[in-house]
């Protein structure tokens, strides 16, 4: 997942189907502002708990946004002389492999708690019925960037909910499926920490040691 | 605050200092891959308690973005005809007023807690020495489109560290500071609520109650 190389910058094609920028503009208190947005989806995520073995499913991936926040400080000072190799060893792409729940973007027209069952299936590999999906709580992620919809879900599995060959991403996704010991769930959220992950992660350990490891 | 109107939408200009998309080029495990991604500043956020009266002192802002998250799938439905008044009325701005904590981007040469110290003046009014800003945890916000740092801190205030006039933000800036009670900010983290606000607000909220609260 971390064999990452040839690592250069272009500008966004105009074409691009997954960004698509613009501005905003409008009058607020009688004065004319605007603002720079990107047009994001709507996503879902779930935080998974296995029952057999009480332990979060989370899954680990290769995240290029994360790797260019860590690169972008360095690619700026050396200007368009970039030497990928060199950027490769001084800044280790596992380095950007974030943990995250499952999760996965609204671009089909089907409801939200079904497209958390699909990401279920095709992240993580678990088969449940919408019924043993709940919801925990809706946010706006991004809300400087792209103001999406996120919806949060919780779900408890079983290896008995697994369907053989599937998880890991689908098309050419590279995604880890790893399980996390409560205990170590604790300890991730030490102060003091530093994470790849997003903070809707980290809102989601925290819901669940809050609101669900009691009766474990 | 939300008096919001004359609502358009306008191609980014390429030379906008805010949004700066493009695109990523790298090989992973053998294989040619590209990512979509837009550059952000880092950040800092301060969750911040006033012991005068064991308030969480909040910010609420008209966020453009997420209002456009509200509208956007209307705006696309009708598509060049956009009647802005229309737009107003049938999603009013109040409803991207978004509740987060003290937060600014880092975009000075000075120390990141330095940055959160600023921010606690400019947006709360409240002038600490850095020594009572303690550091939460590290993060990387939007893992999908921008990867940038994210640094939470905690700080204990009183009524008596506040200057006069100061608070509300810089500029153009239209921010009102809000207090939160704990029992507000446990009901409002109940399962099944639907919020504007971004993630790690909601993180740093649970943070505080889990790690914080106990003692008052």
């Amino acid at each position: 997942m971390d064999k990452v190389s040839n690592v250069r910058v272009g500008p966004l094609p105009n074409d691009s189907p997954y960004m698509k920028p613009f501005r905003l503009y409008f009058k607020q208190n009688g004065k004319e502002k605007n603002w720079d947005l990107v047009k994001a989806h709507d996503s879902v995520a779930i935080i998974t708990l296995n029952k057999t073995r009480n332990k979060l499913v989370v899954v680990k991936q290769f995240r290029p946004a994360v790797y260019y926040g860590q690169i972008c400080d360095y690619l700026n000072s050396v200007g368009s002389e970039v030497d990928s190799e060199k950027v490769i060893e001084m800044f280790p792409p596992k380095n950007a492999i974030t943990m995250e729940l499952c999760a996965g973007i609204v671009d089909k027209d089907i409801s939200l708690v079904e497209i958390a069952r699909e990401e279920l299936i095709e992240e993580c590999g678990y088969d449940v019925p919408v019924n043993r999906i709940e919801e925990v709580i809706r946010f706006r992620s991004g809300v400087g960037t792209t103001g999406s919809l996120q919806v949060m879900y919780y779900c408890e599995v079983t290896d008995d909910d697994k369907i053989n060959g599937a998880g890991g991403g689908v098309d050419d996704e590279l995604i880890d499926v790893h399980e996390l010991s409560i205990e170590e769930a604790k300890e991730m959220l030490k102060q003091g920490t530093e994470h790849t992950s997003p903070p809707g992660f980290l809102f989601g350990i925290l819901w669940f040691l809050t609101n669900k490891a009691q009766n474990l």
